[in-house]
């Protein structure tokens, strides 16, 4: 018998019904989705109900917590033109050495006892605040790309109207959990302003929850400025309304503008995501073992910082791990090396108590093709099953982070519905089980119009909205479509159909008020 | 800072010097490496240092198990049009109604003591042979199509010059580990005579282990009669040198034909590989857990058969899993609920102490753009991580399973090496550890040049033929190429460099002279 699959007689019941007895988000969810172009409604974030797969033993893990152990103490790591943070170090008992600073056995270990192992990440509309560490998931968009490859298929400089565009994207896909931070580089605003126009468009455009700026520590205060409009003064200093991005410059390095916004975070309260940023064989040892070993040391080093700045200030675990060919010095993503690294570094996060960072949608292809999905696919698969909690990157980057592509965005957040549903394990309850409909069916028959078949299918199975499993005449018939010309036009209609979340007019102006107040204040050729 | 990655200027070396210092597989291999477009040496069997992924607890698979039990006696499975089959059951205790075979409790697990839990599958050249069963897992090409995409992007019927060709393309990939069995159905030859064709294929134009066929008790026969031809009548009497695909007629039925061809392998000692062929919500409930419910009902009825056929006959726990969109009744792949199907089952062959097939590159998508990817990639994944013994679909795989493409079969099988990549897990040495590297290097420095990079490089990262990882500027300059377009240049470099591994001559007259007197003796025009 062939395995070849041919279209199996459906009786069941048209996707219409399913669609329109689902909670629309507003007039416009429920216009698009009558129409078919709609996405359906937000869904919280992720509480898995499956196990993290583990790459490392007992024993492994110990020698990889050894090594780092022995990392910090005798190399040490270096806190760049900082004198604030060796002082600080030099008062909780480490060895400084000009900028080197060495730490005692158990130092890192034992400041880090004072960060959350959980904490909620606060949206302005409390519907959207998620869970940091634990058992949530949480998917993030890209971050940072200075390009965009646009609906008409051009590469170009990314602008404003594209971070809008990306906002919206992120806050009407239903997997997608966060406005993020820098959907893309709005390029056409200066270096020393966009920060406040990107801000804005998190705060006006989408209600889930956001990233701050970390280009500058003015740039942070800024973004706390703006956050306590929103949520008031005494709640952002007492609770986490910002994730931020805080890269070491690997190894063993952190620099003094991820220190200093660092430092205003730690301070306000809100979360640090200290991530190594490394391309094994370039920032790291060419082996798994031996980057892990330099990621642990070095988050060890940065994350029990940000506890010396304010005690149980949120912290988490960050990796960002990829190769480089070897011949090229090209980053490489979704291959098998730094799947190990990230698996490996979740279970060393998890030991240290800390929530953690990794993965996403990476690829280093320049179009959404298989390469893409491929990297992306393999990536993206190991970020749940290491049991990330901050995912950044869940959608839209392409060409290894250098462009933010609105395609792609579509086909990525296609896969976090899937991750999401995964996530949720195998029902065990006794409908699921469903001996009743194996009675009622019987051998030879089908199971397509049982009852338990009809009381079930509609939540039984995700539903793509871009995956084609017509037959392939139906395919021919519409035009021999390819996934990303079925993205491009979801996106297109996606974009149509978008409608603000409510934002107070009197905050609305206030946010105005104190972008217009900065923006003044600065020079206007400012790079 | 911006996680978008600019090039890293790359101090390694070339790749030429890794390329040509290994050992090729003849003149062309070498002479396709040196090239560029050689495929490089057939890697060993897959045997995996990671552990299983599991979605299921104890208690979930003890209900799964108290399940399937009460299936097989109170609902019972037909084997159909098949008196002896019929009297087996009965003689060995089981309640016989007509064709429905209820089974006591027990008896199922009782009769598959006796099945190994790994087996050999041998090739005719034995440096290929492989293990199934255990830690081992082996790639085997795409099964079943009647179509090809062909290198000029034409969908048509496939031909047995198809079929030489994809057993040419599995033979050269370095990480497909079989020849495999219909990897395209060659519709120019009468169907009663095409198996003759199929069979000598594999034998001739690789040495790889392949599979025979299960169409007819007769073509099994035939098959059975060319592999002594090759292998000598004792050793295929005493060992395993073909696969057999024996798939259920899902829901709870095995038909004459597939009854037919497991008698005949299993009285020769050829391995069955027993598979449900689901498509949840059609062949199977709706539900994850009815699924493996029915699955592992289906499985014992089918597999323990094997046993009173010959006792310690090879035979498999199969699974094939597919949801279908109750819109349009198409089958979908790379979607949670297969995936979540296919772990579990992996959980149950395991505790069954049989070697376990699922998976593959699925996919539903009529080209190899990004939908199959993800759906590739996501099947792949979790084929890996379940623990499967037997891949059948590795590579190939398009729309469903009704295409063989020579594009997919190239990008797949690149898959293929990351997968067999990761399955080494985490080298934990004192070199991989790299406390040397790392103390040389120390802080704000690159490992681009260091010894231990040097020293390591040429097996640290595995490396894809058909990634693009350059320079947005160098693919540009490069013709702007898809990965599809790669894939294609690769496959027609290969095929061009393509040499057979050797065969006795007298070997080879006495398999043509075995297929002249079997079509001879057929009426020409059967279908």
């Amino acid at each position: 018998m062939s395995e070849g699959i041919e279209q199996v007689a459906g009786e069941g019941t048209q996707e219409g019904g399913g669609r329109r007895s689902r909670e629309g988000r507003g007039a416009a969810a429920r216009r698009a989705s009558r129409t078919g172009g709609g996405p359906g409604p937000s869904l919280p974030y992720i509480t898995r109900k499956i196990r993290e797969y583990e790459v490392l033993d007992e024993d492994g893990l110990q020698l990889i917590e050894a090594n780092a152990d022995l990392i910090l103490e005798e190399i040490g790591i270096e806190f760049r033109e900082d004198p604030e943070a060796l002082q600080l170090w030099r008062d909780a008992g480490a060895d400084v050495r000009g900028e080197r600073v060495h730490f005692p056995k158990g130092l890192c270990r034992e400041l880090l006892k004072t960060a959350p192992s959980q904490f909620t990440w606060h949206a302005r509309n409390p519907e959207r605040s998620v869970q940091i560490g634990g058992k949530a998931t949480v998917f993030v968009p890209v971050y940072g790309p200075p390009f965009v490859r646009d609906l008409e298929g051009v590469r170009r400089y990314a602008t404003i109207e594209d971070f809008r565009n990306f906002v919206k994207l992120a806050y009407m896909a239903p997997s997608m959990h966060s406005s993020g931070g820098t959907v893309c580089e709005p390029v056409d605003i200066p270096v020393n302003k966009r920060h406040l126009d990107m801000v804005y468009s998190h705060l006006k455009y989408s209600d889930k929850p956001f990233m701050g700026s970390v280009t500058a520590p003015e740039r942070a205060e800024d973004s706390i400025a703006m956050a306590k409009i929103v949520f008031g003064d005494e709640f952002v200093e007492n609770n986490t309304v910002m994730m931020n991005l805080i890269n070491a410059n690997s190894p063993m390095v952190f620099d003094e503008t991820m220190v200093g916004a660092l430092k205003v975070y730690a301070r306000h309260n809100q979360a640090c995501v200290v991530s190594p940023f490394i391309l094994s064989g370039a920032m790291s040892p060419v082996t798994v073992a031996g980057t892990l070993t330099q990621i642990l040391a070095e988050v060890l080093a940065g994350a029990s910082f940000t506890q010396l700045i304010r005690k149980g200030a949120p912290v988490l675990f960050g990796t960002f791990a990829a190769s480089i060919s070897m011949q090229s010095g090209a980053p490489t993503f979704g291959s098998p090396e730094p799947s190990l690294v990230s698996y490996g570094a979740a279970q060393l996060a998890r030991r240290l108590g800390l929530p953690f960072r990794t993965g996403g949608s990476l690829c280093g292809s320049k179009v959404p093709d298989a390469q893409a999905a491929h990297e992306s696919a393999n990536t993206l698969n190991m970020t749940l099953l290491a049991g990330t909690n901050f995912v950044l990157h869940a959608a839209g980057w392409l060409e290894g982070g250098l462009v933010s592509s609105y395609e792609k965005f579509m086909i990525d957040q296609d896969q976090l519905g899937m991750m999401q549903k995964f996530a949720e394990g195998i029902d065990l309850s006794e409908n699921a089980q469903a001996l009743d409909a194996i009675r009622e069916v019987g051998p030879g028959s089908h199971y397509l119009g049982c009852a338990h078949t009809q009381a079930n299918f509609q939540t039984a199975f995700y539903r793509s909205p871009l995956a084609d499993n017509n037959s392939f005449e139906q395919w021919e018939i519409e035009g021999q479509k390819r996934i990303e010309e079925r993205a491009n036009a979801l996106c297109r209609s996606w974009l149509e159909s978008y409608e603000a979340p409510h934002l107070d007019p009197a905050i609305d102006d206030a946010l105005l008020a104190f972008i217009k107040e900065r923006k003044d204040s600065m020079p206007d050729a400012f790079t």
